[in-house]
């Protein structure tokens, strides 16, 4: 079984309460990719510029991610970022943003993720997924990604887009913005009625729900400490739900889809407890499993916590 | 078992986009009432004025709350709300307030109320709540809740309060505020520190989350098509998970403290399907245990829905 996924990969600069880092590995498809790779093998679509060594493609490499359609762009830079966030780590302040060869990327994807199994298109400009999308033969799911600003100046594709895939992945804001529903429950539905038969609502610190044609399930976040850098957390959750199901016989199963959701808030949860993807690049099978029992006893409601 | 709770009884005036009411019986004493009193017996301390009358009364005792703890203050007028909700249903936009016979309330409990075995301090001034403890004698668990005028005027008294109580239910913003951390675990922690055993965030349209020493639980909201008026949801909560942990041999149980938190998810969500309390009024038992078992198939982790 195979995952591609198609999105940003980028530098990130971020300062957090909590540490700051001037330049490190970022970009949606790097999140998603590496907390994907624990459950099925990861094939990543995105483009770099001559600044993207071996010290990054290392990062991908060492937990398996196969990076033959990474495309270099000669004589570009990769897309660049620089936030921080202050108390409230809902929020990202963006300083500054240089898309490099992001700006212009038109992904040519080769023989191998044109048929792979599993398409996740993480947050790019909604023609561009469906022009990817296009080009795969043989999915058995597709998911998207999107953000605000696609829902404020390019609606209508991305209503186009989301007809054809299977899993919609958005946070509360966006799911209300883009249907007009007050109801999560109403606006779900309404997103599910143009074709994808499951939506999961992104919730921050809240965690995440489900919306199925006939459930619902919701898992709080992972309790912490301290969430060192929330820069990620939705791709590395998108990454763990998806790479889970991507492993599964019935992705259609509800058991398989509340999985795959504990999964999705494990691979998030670690991916916020340190700087970047610093975390994750050393995490093991183990810690997830042991993470993923943690969160059953704290939701069971009959039983004991651990 | 009985459990008294002390705090205001109102008439509101409330429009949201699903309707509106001119003058209807609220207050956080009456909704938390008439959602414990499925549980165990209620007893209601709280002030009314000669606006009061037997239409009032009758709500209460068709749920069989006693009411001889409610002290009609002759010439005075009932503590009166106007308020209107826009689509952010998590917002109220308060119109007007007059205190009336509630500016001057200084509880005085019955012998009944005094030797009751569990107790509720709904939201009121912070000495207030003090004074109403010292009053009663035989206690099992008080339980508190307070807002952030509060936490700003008369932070060392509420936290003189905190320490004598057993369970504190605050929203996720006044824990935050009042322990100034910004994770929700170290805040709990940091206020179970001061005495109580177990803290309730209540997070609005996200549910609630349970704190303990050990344990840590959380339920998402129940999922409705519609909230037509989210007044007096967070007592209508505290009024289920307290009427049920009364009912409880060992309150301090975490699989009893996890009903306890389901219960209340459940009242709060019939106290929300229609303006004010009207729903709860003609709530039934059997419809709190379907729902009861409604939330468990929404978030057993590896079963399918009900």
């Amino acid at each position: 079984m195979t995952l591609v996924v198609v999105g940003s990969i980028a530098f990130d600069a971020v300062r957090t309460p909590f540490g700051a880092r001037e330049r490190m590995l970022g970009g949606a498809a790097t999140h998603f990719s590496l907390s994907a790779s624990f459950f099925t093998d990861v094939r990543v679509v995105g483009p770099v510029g001559d600044d993207f060594g071996d010290d990054e493609y290392a990062v991908l490499h060492s937990r398996g991610v196969n990076t033959d359609d990474v495309e270099h762009v000669a004589g570009g830079q990769t897309f660049f970022w620089r936030a921080h966030y202050d108390n409230d780590m809902n929020t990202a302040h963006t300083e500054d943003t240089r898309l490099g060869v992001f700006g212009d990327f038109e992904p040519k994807l080769s023989e191998a993720s044109r048929s792979a199994d599993h398409l996740f298109l993480a947050n790019i400009q909604p023609d561009v997924q469906r022009d990817v999308h296009r080009q795969c033969t043989g999915t058995r799911f597709a998911g998207l990604d999107s953000m605000n600003l696609w829902i404020d100046t390019a609606r209508d594709s991305l209503v186009e887009t989301i007809k054809g895939v299977d899993l919609v992945f958005l946070n509360d804001a966006e799911i209300r913005m883009l249907t007009g529903q007050p109801s999560m429950l109403v606006a779900a539905r309404e997103i599910m009625a143009m074709g994808p038969s499951a939506i999961v609502a992104k919730q921050g610190e809240y965690g995440a729900a489900l919306f199925t044609e006939d459930g619902f399930f919701a898992l709080p976040a992972y309790p912490l400490e301290k969430v060192v850098d929330p820069t990620g957390a939705g791709d590395s959750f998108a990454g763990g739900f998806l790479g889970f199901l991507a492993s599964q016989d019935d992705w259609q199963d509800e058991a398989a889809l509340r999985r795959a959701m504990t999964y999705g808030t494990v691979t998030a949860s670690f991916n916020v407890e340190e700087l970047g993807t610093e975390r994750v690049a050393r995490l093991t099978r183990e810690e997830i499993e042991e993470r993923f029992e943690a969160i059953r006893g704290m939701t069971t409601l009959d039983a004991m916590p651990a």
